[in-house]
C-alpha cells in the first residue's frame, strides 16, 4: 500500500489534518489502534480557541459545531471569597472561545473522514512501527487481521499522543524530553445536568482547586484537584459533590445542580515538551510532541497550531515545491508549545494547592487580587487564554489571516 | 521625656516618617541604636519608585535627589542571547523611576533631621523596649549612656528592619509571619566605574542571573546570584567580574569596565510578612513588617507606601481627630505589600536559577519571549516596576494625587 502521508493515531489531530490535506487533494493512510467507537467515546477536551474552530471549517466538518457549540465570552475566577470576571472578548478585540466536546468533535471528523476518497482509515491496526524517516524512504509497518502490513508514504505525521509510536521510534540521541511532574491530580465528573454557571468558573480554595466547565447546556463537566494517591472508587458521587461545593463560592455552591455521574475519572497533571518535532520524514503533532496541565485547556489547542503548521507546510511542498515550511515546523510550533506550557504552568500555579506552606496561599490570592485589579493583567490571562496567534508567515502560506 | 511619635530606628523609613509629620507640626524622637556615620554608610536600595521620590520632595528632603538623581524610562532584559528592552514610561503613561543610593537619601534626611525642632534623634540607644502599646500608655525604655531611659509617646512606629524591637515586642500570638526562604543569595559589588549601560540590566542566564545596576553616573552596583554557601572572600574582584562577564550578553560584556571593589558583600534572599501591622498603639513600618528579595527594587519603596499611609493617618489623627485611617492602615497597607511579595517573588522566579531541572530554565525563557512580545506582559511588569499606586482614600485624606 501507498500514500501521500501516513498518519499514525485517529484522533482529533490525526483526523483533522487528513482533512486539512484532503481538501488539497493530498492522500493519507490513518493507522489507529482502537475501534471508532472506542476513540469516540475518549472524554477528553472540550475548549476550542478560534484557531481550532476555524481548522474545523477549514476541515469542512465546523457545520454542527457552529450549530451546537457555545461561544464564551469569559471565565469567571473565584479566590478568597470573592467571584471575579475576565471579558476575554473585550480584552482581546472580541476573541471567544468554543465549548464543544472532543467527542462530538470526533464524530464529525469521522463523518467526513470516512467518506472521504483521499483518506483511508485503518481501525485496530497493531504494533504500529515507523521506519525509514531518517532515510528519506518513509514507512509505517502494523498488524491487521493477524497479518503485518506495509505502507510506503512521503511522510509520516506522528498524531498518536503521548505513548504513541512515532516518538518511540526516534534515536535517543536525537530528541530532548522537558518534563515536570505536579503534585496533584484532576478527578473529573461527567454528569448530564445544567452546568451551574453559564461561564466557566476557576476557583482557588484553601482545599485544592476546582473547575466547573461543560459540554452542552444540559451536560456539566466538573473537576477537583485530588492528591496523587487518591483512588477513583473512594470519590461516591455524593462526595464528590460534597467536596465540589465546599470550594466553590456560595451563591455557586447553592446554586449547583447534582446527579448522577457519566464518567468519572483521576488525571494527573502533567508538563512535557520533546525536541525537536521533525526527524527527518516524520514529525510529531500534538500529546506526541508535548503535553500541558489542562488548567488552561491548551492540550486540543496546541495540537491545533501543530496541524495547522504542518498541513500548510505540506501543502506547500505538494503544490508548491517549498521546503521551507518543513524546514521550519519544528522551529515555529515549538515556540507557540513552550508559549502554552509557560501558560499552562502559569494558570496551574496560580490556582491550585501544591503545598500546606501558608505563604503560597497567600502569594497565589496576591497575584489574583493584582490580576484581576489591572487591565494589563486581565489581557495577559485572556490574550492566552482565548489563544496566542498562530505564526504570521504561514498564516501568510495558507492565505488566511486568522487567527 | 514625652513625645507624641517615638519611632524606632534611625534609617530611611523612620527620618522620613518623622519629616512628613513634622511639616504638620508633630513631635516626635527617634531612637538608632548605631552612630550616623553606620547608618550612613550601610549600602542598601537604589531605585525610588515616584511615590518615594515625591515622600522625600513632601519631607523637604528633594533637592540634591532631584539634582543628582537618575530618572529612568526603562530597564533591559537580557536572555536566551536576546536583549529586550521595556520602556516603561511608555507603557505606563509617563512614570519612571530615579536611581539615588540610599545612602545619599539618608544623608540628606539626617541633615534635615537633626536641624528640625520637632525632632529629636537618640544615637546609640540600646536594648530598645517597646511596652504599654497594646494598653494605651505607650513608651520606649532604652539605654543611653550607662543609663535605662524611656520616652512616654501617643504611639509607636516600628521603623527597626526585619532584626528589630518592634515586631519581637508583639505577643506571638496576635502575629502570623509569612516566610519564604530562596536557594540562593546575591553577591553585591560597588566600584567606582561608569555602568556598562545608562539603563539597569536584569540578565537570566543558565549560570544564574545577574544585574547590572548603578548608584550614579560613576558608581556602579553589581549583582550576581550565588550558593547559599559561597563566602565573600572566595570571591576576588577578578572573580566577580569574569564571572558577571560570563552572564552578560556579549555587547555588554565587552563593554564593561572593571575596577577596584568599594564594597562586597552576600545577601541572603527571602520573603517575608507579618499580620497585622498594627498592634494596638504601635504600627511596623517597613522592614519590621516585610522583607521582599531585591530583584524588583520594592524594600524601601514598600517602605514608602507604609510611610504614606501612617503619615497621613497620624496626621488625620492629630489635625482632624479622625483615627479611621488608623484602623485602616495595616489593611491598606499589607494590600500593596502582598503585591510587591508577589511581584518580587515572580521577578526573582523568572530570573533566578532555582534548580538544574532543564524545563525550569525553559519555561522561564518562554515566559520572557512572551512577556517581551505582548503589551500587556509589558505593562504588567512595567506597572509594577514603577509602582503600583497608593490607596485612593488616602490619597485623598493626604490631599495629593500622586502617585
Amino acid at each position: 500500500m501507498k500514500t501521500q502521508v501516513g498518519i499514525i493515531g485517529g484522533g482529533p489531530s490525526g483526523l483533522c489534518l487528513a482533512r486539512l490535506l484532503s481538501q488539497r487533494g493530498i492522500t493519507s493512510v490513518i493507522l489507529e489502534r482502537q475501534t471508532r467507537e472506542y476513540v469516540e467515546a475518549r472524554i477528553r477536551a472540550g475548549i476550542l480557541e478560534q484557531g481550532m474552530a476555524d481548522l474545523m471549517r477549514q476541515a469542512g466538518v465546523g457545520q454542527r459545531m457552529d450549530r451546537e457549540g457555545l461561544l464564551h465570552d469569559g471565565i469567571v475566577l473565584a479566590f478568597d471569597g470573592r467571584t471575579e470576571r475576565i471579558d476575554m472578548a473585550a480584552l482581546t478585540g472580541g476573541k471567544q472561545v468554543m465549548v464543544y466536546g472532543q467527542t462530538e468533535l470526533t464524530k464529525d471528523l469521522y463523518d467526513a473522514v470516512l467518506q472521504d476518497a483521499n483518506i483511508t482509515v485503518v481501525f485496530e491496526a497493531g504494533q504500529v512501527q515507523p521506519a525509514g524517516f531518517l532515510e528519506g524512504s518513509p514507512s509505517l509497518t502494523f498488524d491487521k487481521d493477524g497479518r503485518r502490513e506495509t505502507i510506503e508514504c512521503d511522510f509520516i505525521a506522528g498524531c498518536d499522543g503521548y505513548h504513541g509510536a512515532s516518538r518511540a521510534a526516534v534515536p535517543r540521541d536525537m530528541i530532548t524530553e522537558y518534563e515536570r511532574a505536579y503534585p496533584f491530580g484532576w478527578l473529573g465528573l461527567l454528569s448530564d445536568t445544567p452546568p451551574v454557571h453559564e461561564e466557566l468558573i476557576y476557583a482557588n480554595h484553601e482545599r485544592g482547586f476546582a473547575l466547573c466547565s461543560m459540554r452542552s447546556p444540559t451536560r456539566s463537566r466538573y473537576y477537583l484537584q485530588v492528591g496523587l494517591d487518591e483512588k477513583v472508587e473512594d470519590w461516591s458521587d455524593a462526595r464528590f459533590w460534597d467536596e465540589l461545593r465546599r470550594r466553590l463560592p456560595d451563591r455557586f455552591a447553592q446554586a449547583l445542580e447534582t446527579g448522577a455521574s457519566i464518567e468519572k475519572s483521576i488525571a494527573p497533571l502533567r508538563s512535557f515538551v520533546a525536541e525537536p518535532l521533525r526527524f527527518g520524514h516524520m514529525f510529531l503533532v500534538g500529546d506526541a510532541g508535548h503535553i500541558v496541565p489542562p488548567t488552561g485547556a491548551k492540550g486540543l489547542n496546541l495540537a491545533a497550531s501543530d496541524m495547522f503548521y504542518l498541513s500548510t507546510a505540506l501543502i506547500a511542498h505538494y503544490t508548491e515545491g517549498r521546503d521551507d515550511l518543513l524546514d521550519r515546523y519544528s522551529e515555529t510550533a515549538l515556540r507557540r508549545v513552550w508559549a502554552a506550557v509557560r501558560f499552562s504552568w502559569w494558570f496551574t500555579s496560580v490556582s491550585h494547592k501544591f503545598s500546606s506552606d501558608p505563604i503560597e496561599h497567600r502569594i497565589q490570592l496576591a497575584e489574583l487580587d493584582y490580576l484581576v485589579s489591572s487591565v494589563a493583567g486581565q489581557t495577559s490571562l485572556a490574550e492566552n487564554y482565548v489563544g496566542l496567534p498562530f505564526d504570521a508567515d504561514f498564516r501568510q502560506a495558507a492565505g488566511t489571516a486568522a487567527p
